[in-house]
């Protein structure tokens, strides 16, 4: 029997990373492009997705085509409802694509696939709940249960960033006050960065930070590894709130962030020990990092057409 | 046929509610005691339970016994792990009751009993996924996912009282510093009381405030309105929280402290509202008052044997 293969196109805001996946979750073939600007035609980016996957087709026979997206997909998982970083605004991204490709595709948000993937072949593959936490310049999240994932009424659970963490704290681009992601995320590191850490220069953005924070806390820079430290708190902090919440068997957190480990998880474990509730009554859930890194959100989009 | 019943006993802290329940949540006969103080011995515990259940099977045949406690139960069920206002202190609590009535018992917490009664027959019936909360003097809470009750790793899903809302915020009971119930619940109702509403006296504790302040709303006492307006407020905004991660089709509020109905509800529902994330890309959930009263935990504990 030949084995199965799908597609899985990760559609992120910086990068369109298309893989063939096996149905045990093994990446056989990728190709990586850009995408487009938000504000170019919708069709830049539905032909650049078409691109990276006839591309692959050309070489591989596969199933179908799972798109994970950046951004909100409705219930029915038809539609992408808003992206911030994408040029689709409640366009019917499933039937374009299905149209354009030739293929059955199927359709999730970007952090509801990478734990798709964690929970098939990745940290939380002998777990059957578990909370996934990507930490990128803000926090997606995914909720698995009983081995599936819980997408919620609209489709919309995960949302763990916007939990308001402090009261009329940090404005958010969500247009609350003192969510969560304002505290423990890129943006979060950038800010402390920003105020903290000059590397010869005024200030640092998001995607500066990104870049030095990690080589300069590994290397122990004393105001990088506070940064980490004081993030990882704050994510220890809203982890015990969620734990005490769900009671999730392991907590998983992916995303480009959290690729220091330790320095930054250290902290989050010891605060989340600290802050649940009913600590020395339970067993408290691992923390751990993610296993599959950048292609988690292709493997699970693939995952959609395998499973 | 003959209808199948079962008794369902809810172990509170202050009285102990045993009824006759049928498969249909009828409730056709119940007795009702006051619970043994916490520090009296276990044996006067049980031994109540068992005089509410031998009184009413005297009556009744029925399938078993369900027995919702206020308190931490174990993941398999068998034990109460904690209990602040009761005897039971990591007692096997259903293989002690099945010995000394002769009937299958099966044990829960009374926050889950409530839920799973109130998702069978009650406010969120006809939902498939709801968070379910009770105000009493904390906050106790439920999961209900896919019409099943997530009841999480440990058997302690649903502390929502104890997810942090303000850091170093109140003192709380579990240790911690904070959290959601210390500023949404009777406790914080008697705070606000305390030192805001005098009704000729020094300050009011929590039982006090809760026989005083219902009335005192209800008849249009400012202080009383603005207790439960900020009560209300607090209530909204971890609710926004917990369904940016849940995204639940209903949310049911129950408890005594939720009695007075909208004069808590609608400022809960508009700081909900203007707290969620992506509201205007989602349904909203309903809040809604549970249905079911002081029984919903009596008839749960009844559905732990007929379901």
């Amino acid at each position: 029997m030949a084995r199965q293969l799908a597609i899985g196109v990760d559609v992120g805001g910086t990068k369109v990373l298309a893989a063939v996946v096996t149905s045990s979750g093994e990446v056989v073939d990728q190709v990586r492009s850009d995408t487009p600007a938000p504000t170019s035609p919708v069709a830049d980016l539905e032909a650049c997705v078409a691109a990276a996957v006839t591309s692959l087709t050309a070489r591989w026979r596969v199933t179908g085509v799972g798109v994970a997206a950046a951004g909100l997909v409705d219930a029915a998982r038809q539609h992408v409802v808003f992206a911030p970083h994408l040029a689709w605004r409640g366009e019917p991204v499933r039937a374009r694509l299905e149209t354009l490709l030739g293929q059955p595709v199927e359709l999730d948000n970007d952090a509801n696939c990478a734990a798709l993937a964690e929970a098939a072949f990745g940290a939380a593959k002998d777990h059957s709940s578990a909370l996934v936490i990507t930490l990128g310049t803000g926090i997606g999240g995914a909720v698995v249960m009983g081995g599936q994932l819980w997408r919620g009424a609209n489709g919309m659970a995960g949302e763990f960033g916007h939990m308001q963490v402090v009261p009329d704290g940090v404005p958010c681009e969500c247009g609350g006050h003192g969510c969560w992601e304002q505290y423990s995320s890129g943006r979060a590191l950038a800010r402390l960065a920003g105020s903290q850490l000059r590397f010869g220069r005024q200030s640092l953005d998001a995607e500066e930070a990104g870049q030095h924070l990690p080589r300069a806390a590994l290397a122990g820079d004393p105001q990088a590894c506070h940064a980490y430290d004081e993030t990882g708190r704050w994510l220890g902090r809203g982890m015990a709130s969620l734990v005490s919440a769900f009671d999730p068997e392991v907590v998983v957190v992916g995303g480009g962030a959290s690729e220091v480990g330790d320095l930054l998880l250290e902290p989050a474990r010891r605060a989340m020990a600290a802050e649940v509730v009913g600590g020395r009554f339970r067993v408290l859930p691992p923390l751990v990092p993610a296993q599959l890194g950048n292609a988690a959100g292709a493997i699970g989009a693939a995952r959609l057409i395998l499973n």
